[in-house]
């Protein structure tokens, strides 16, 4: 044996670990085993903490009922503490990508908090007789609750630190809409002129939009606090008290500071991905309508001279090696691709989900990294398009009120005086002559000159009203 | 003019239709602009319905805010009810794969109601300066509040039958949970032995994901009854009365029977397909833990000799063209396949989502034909799932019950008394020798005959439970 | 038994089939077992003709190799000449949706042809005792071999079609090139302007593309060809004479006229699901970028007063229930729609083929469902396309021009003699100031009014080309 | 200006620059605009050394026609060659996912190379009037086939790496068919029993379909060669002398080493991203096989007492953290979620490549990234899968040969000689009865014990055979 290095046993045999590695024999099979992306787990500090709070809570209601003494119940807790503040993160290395149903992760959390553990009682690392990893880190557990429940916890914060971000770009397109509220332009439906709005009104949707999201969001996280700690190996709470269940979520609800329950079917709830396919499929409508935004950002500032050209975005980098002056909308097109990639990770959870067999899904690994990149890069993505696109949004008034005033879609506003079928024939005639509908309407006596600008007044034209011309013709009629 | 044609007339020129049609000009262009399936939208009863039942309360609200004369009135609520009740539905011929953002459906329901009332009324078809497809008909609406308002409706209505289709296969599975709940088996992780459960609590978790998945079906389906009405061409509602939108969510939601509400942004909800991608999310949700279960059906009556065999399929029809005597698990195969559709309609879902744009998404008609293809499939799956396989399912019970007497699993049961070092090695030796766990335990003097009996009695391996012998020892080592 | 129905006996017991049915017991199960779609596999005839040329040729190899006598064979062969020429296929009513690997469709073939065979044999339908559907039409057979030979046949046969048609809209595509070749307009990357091009450079683009397209389904066609008769219930061959497999694929090849062999490894040929795999990736593909090609027209065709108005796509239907004259660009929107559909079709696939377990894939029948509506709506997509969109579409010549001249993207074109620094300072001016960059890089001296004129020929801006003035530049420079 | 910092310029203004970074102010900027994953393009070596490359062919084009002096070029040559060797990686900065269509990648090149040539010349970092990013190393050049070129040839590289991997894989499992080439089992369809294989046949197919997918990844490579240098901004080639494409071209070949060729339309090729849809599409495939590969292994050795048991896996790591001595298939399970990863990166490129808009795709750094992951992870999937587990199988042929013996399934060899009818009868008594075939078929005297000992020899059960007994009974039937 080295100096730098300890004797570890598994049932595979003898292993050497480096000596001052608080991971041991099970962390190093698995490093070999899944040399993969590259990527440690501690790419998620939430969920090395989930796992380190789960570790305490455990420890707490196992010293309680009788079957953990209070030293190494003290000791357990202490390291996960010193977890918990982010000073043993790098002992968390096994690949993001992993087989094992998060088995790794969990005797890797196990083996690094009992060696800590051991070093606070006075030990020294490796002296699992004294404490064991499996025996009592990880006492009344099984990576089956122990690892889903962890994932729960940490997609939980994620989630909050999302709803942030969106609500803080909800709040970008909310000012723009106060600013813009008086820019009168034309509304498009499959891309043809339609009718008549505001640029308020058009960024306002962007805002309702979000916060909506929102409420799906929350929704969606409310259902990760049902938990399926004491459900053990595949749910029937094999070697545990039957008071344990209730005491790790009270002891984890109050660690963690969420409303946690326990699931009234322990067997359902650690077979079951339902919640993470559920989020992942909102986090996929959050991708599309910030997709669909973005898109919208992209057309309505394409130009400068040959597109709408309707707003300005801010300038953030030259936008190509040759072409001098050119500035491209990179913001929206990250968001853009930001979007495809949660929709593509999407795919992954519903593979993975869809291939759980029998007691358990062995996939949950690519499930967390596939939510964790989304979560991550969603929430990246929305500050990023808040303070880097949306804030600095200007708008070219003058040509967007020019082509209201050029329209031939206001004729839609005379439908009610005038019918369908003769504004259908002044549309035609509008467009073939190049003519303005005013002219046209004037021209052959539609209407009189001061009750088409009754109808055509902007505050009518992007509101529900029915103007007074109208409502003496439809008494009429009666 | 041919006896049995009739002219009309629109912005392209004038075009014969035959004199029987209900519908007319419009709805011919767009027979000829979208020969794509040959599937009618009349497959979706439910959205024809949905329809009148629109075009009823517009013609009730803009009557009485005095823009539709009683007699036209009276005439377009019969047709519609007509409509309701299923007589004109051969006359609903669009392409379920259609351009326009659905403006061909909603102009198909305009003429074949127009056309319908004007003979009510004693006038010929066709005849629309008595009574118009678009002035009176579609009066204060447009395709683009009319057509997202008909696909939530009908929507809604066929979730309601999709619950109750899963709620009986719910039903199926907690009838066989009580079947067999005293029988004894393997429970499994990741396909290796894992520790003994019930074939009981088995079923039952398929019945509480059911319950689970009701549930959000449940929550989906009331995103539906926010409705657009009102908001004519963008949101603005242009050329509607101020009253309008209240007055014709009231009638509709009284027609209906749905609890309606307006959406607080017309032009937000004008353009927003976040409800439909929330639901095809939710949808492909159910469909992941449907195939999840039929992948367990399958693996579980895998057999007859050479499988796990552990439950059987009622026979169904003969398996095999060559293979005597072979059955397979048709039904259970049917609706995997069934979740693969559903799962590839989301993609579709989202695909059309996302490429909505500006103040329209144009390719709702696609969006409405996978969401209907889903939930209808899925629902007679469900019923097909319930009647012919699991209500008529056994299990086989002695080869369970042996399964368990003769595993290794079992050891992790010992792991509070003997320790999860000790207990590995026993574990092993058994997978080496052949021999069985208690045989080994008593052997090495683990634990007494009689400790052993009691830690293994079937009640106590399958909850949480420490028997009397557990808590002597726990008690001793505090 | 009543006048009207025959008794057919199965594995299950005795059933009563309607007298006139060509279909029997087998048959009837699954109609009862599959009612999910309502479509009948008869929805796709060339399946049906697939499986009859299938059913000939074993005929003709089982009658070779003595083990079919000639009077049987003459009638088998007969009846599949019925079926063929589309005489029988009212009888093919298994649902598209099916579990059972495509048995009931085997089994649904075996009975149709058997009891056509029977009458024309003289006997009545169901004297299976004089001609058996197993023994004798499925002799040397299996579903396992049969369907997905039959699938690959008739999927081949419509990839034809769709070949036809995608060279159809290329055509349409190259035509119109040819009609634009001398408009010059802007180009555009990242909707930002970009640098000149002609309009029939942009349609050539898409003509191209189909091009390539065509090349790679021709590809993915080729691995159709390999089929794996012979093979029988799992590709060890049981049951047929050593050289059934060569017999029966030479007369299939004459039969159908295309160019089958038989896969080396017939266990390998009979589980995968390969090439449909890769058949359902390049169908992805080909709706990738007809989606990117109808985003392309109605991006150009945006207007017409507010859009981009570069083209003018055909009128084909009046847009809107509520805006008079509105037109859109329904072609266009319906192939989106068809390529969204391919999209989520494709994941179907991936979905079906990634379930198949050890020596089967029990889920072809929805890939041959997902394929066939795939290549059926891309084929008719294609056609609407070219004939009511590509083929009527004009272009705005005056505005493409006017936008090439006032332009800033030109600036590029100064590059090599004015260096990217100086450019960019141009082109910032000019886009502050509104001036146009010609007028600036003579005030400022950059270069000769007749240098600068020779730079911005159209001929030279819209190729590679290093007009004379540069070579100098450069020459002197070396 | 402090001491450690030097001062650049663009169009946005000026900015401090780290003095020893060899990037530029664009490259500062895009770090600012795109901190989203963390994960800088230097990840993929691949794509820093293509891109070098480029540069470098570039510089000997530019030099030869004239338009790059040979000072400037030699320098740009040598500091091409110092990043090929990997030398300056660590400059290469960026974010995957960003904005901009991969000009800020572009950009970080041209900066990196044009400071490392300026040090070579003999100046300073930032001197760039000595020698200009963009108007040197850049020169005939743009992002817009820079990029989309550098992507080919590191994607053409990674996949040379896959197939090798991939070969390694297919050779792992044609060992083991070897191995198990005389063990007997039954083989399985819809995981039901059905007739007699090899276990070297089960895994010969796995081999074969490796051999299959590395012809199709073989072919998808191919269309990589076609690259678009010489296109510049929008493939009109515009600031490029007519022999630059050719010139180019053949330098970067030889450099490369890949038989490179210009794409016939450079235009059609600039926005084309149908190859890497294509190459997308056959990496999905190779991964739906390989999971299912991992699927069968994981069932085959499925136990070790209470399942099929047929083969064992390697053990690699202990599988609980609860279960003593439990061990799980953790390489098949790894790889399935590669897989599953692989399936969804596909849906990220598929959204990617439909979204580009006329002359550019904006979104293929995502596509990069997407496959960059797929190559990378499969590869050392089929690493990983071939050293940890599949070289290490073992059968157990004992229980393989017996499940054989007491199989049903056989009785499908005597479809031949019983007739199918009969052969049902004797199967389902078999099943019903628990008895075995042979004896059912003596007792009732349809084959003599010769014949049927003939039929069920183990040759005669896994390959197309008709022993003797059949052909004289077919003889005498003539």
């Amino acid at each position: 044996m080295k100096k730098n290095e300890r004797l570890e046993h598994d049932l595979l045999g003898d292993r050497m670990v480096p000596a001052d590695a608080y991971y041991g024999v099970h962390t190093l099979r698995a490093l070999e085993n899944f040399p993969i992306t590259g990527t440690p787990i501690s790419i998620y500090p939430e969920q090395v903490r989930a796992l380190a709070e789960i570790k305490m809570a455990a420890a707490r209601a196992n010293n309680e009922l009788g079957f953990l003494d209070q030293n190494k119940a003290d000791a357990i807790v202490k390291a996960c503490e010193e977890v918990i503040a982010g000073k043993l993160h790098d002992q968390f290395v096994i690949d993001v990508i992993q087989g094992g149903a998060g088995t790794s992760t969990n005797m890797n959390a196990n083996e690094v908090i009992a060696n800590r553990a051991l070093e606070i009682m006075g030990f020294e690392k490796g002296e699992y007789s004294k404490l064991h990893p499996n025996e009592d880190v990880n006492m009344s557990q099984s990576t089956n609750d122990v690892y889903p429940t962890a994932l729960r916890l940490s997609t939980y914060v994620s989630l909050m630190g999302l709803i942030e971000s969106m609500d803080y770009l909800r709040e970008a397109f909310e000012a723009k809409a106060e600013d813009f509220k008086h820019v009168l332009k034309m509304g498009r439906t499959q891309l043809q002129d339609a009718v008549p709005m505001t640029l308020g009104q058009e960024f306002s949707t962007y805002a309702v939009m979000l916060g909506e999201d929102i409420e799906r969001v929350r929704e969606a996280s409310r259902l990760l606090c049902e938990i399926n700690l004491g459900a053990t190996a595949i749910g029937t709470g094999i070697t545990t008290h039957p008071q344990y269940a209730e005491r790790v979520r009270h002891h984890l609800a109050r660690i963690s500071s969420i409303p946690l329950i326990t699931a009234p079917n322990l067997i359902e709830a650690t077979q079951d991905c339902g919640s993470f396919v559920q989020l992942s499929g909102v986090l996929k409508r959050v991708a599309v309508k910030l997709s669909k935004v973005c898109n919208d950002l992209r057309l309505l500032s394409s130009g400068p001279r040959a597109g709408l050209g309707e707003i300005n975005l801010p300038a953030r980098q030259a936008g190509s090696s040759i072409m001098p002056g050119k500035v491209n909308p990179v913001i929206p097109e990250v968001v853009n691709q930001i979007a495809f990639e949660v929709i593509g990770n999407d795919m992954t959870v519903t593979m993975a989900a869809e291939a759980g067999q029998l007691q358990l899904n062995a996939f949950e690994p690519i499930i967390a990294h596939s939510l964790g990149k989304s979560i991550t890069h969603l929430s990246r993505g929305c500050r990023v398009l808040a303070d880097l696109c949306v804030s600095g949004i200007t708008a070219n008034e003058e040509r967007l009120r020019k082509s209201v005033a050029d329209s031939i879609g206001v004729v839609t506003a005379l439908n009610p005086y005038i019918g369908y079928a003769h504004a259908t024939e002044v549309a035609q005639e509008a467009l073939i002559s190049g003519r303005g509908v005013s002219e046209l309407v004037l021209e052959k006596g539609l209407l009189s000159a001061e009750d088409l600008a009754e109808i055509l007044r902007p505050e009518v034209l992007t509101r529900p009203c029915v103007p007074l011309a109208k409502q003496k013709v439809a008494n009429t009629a009666r």
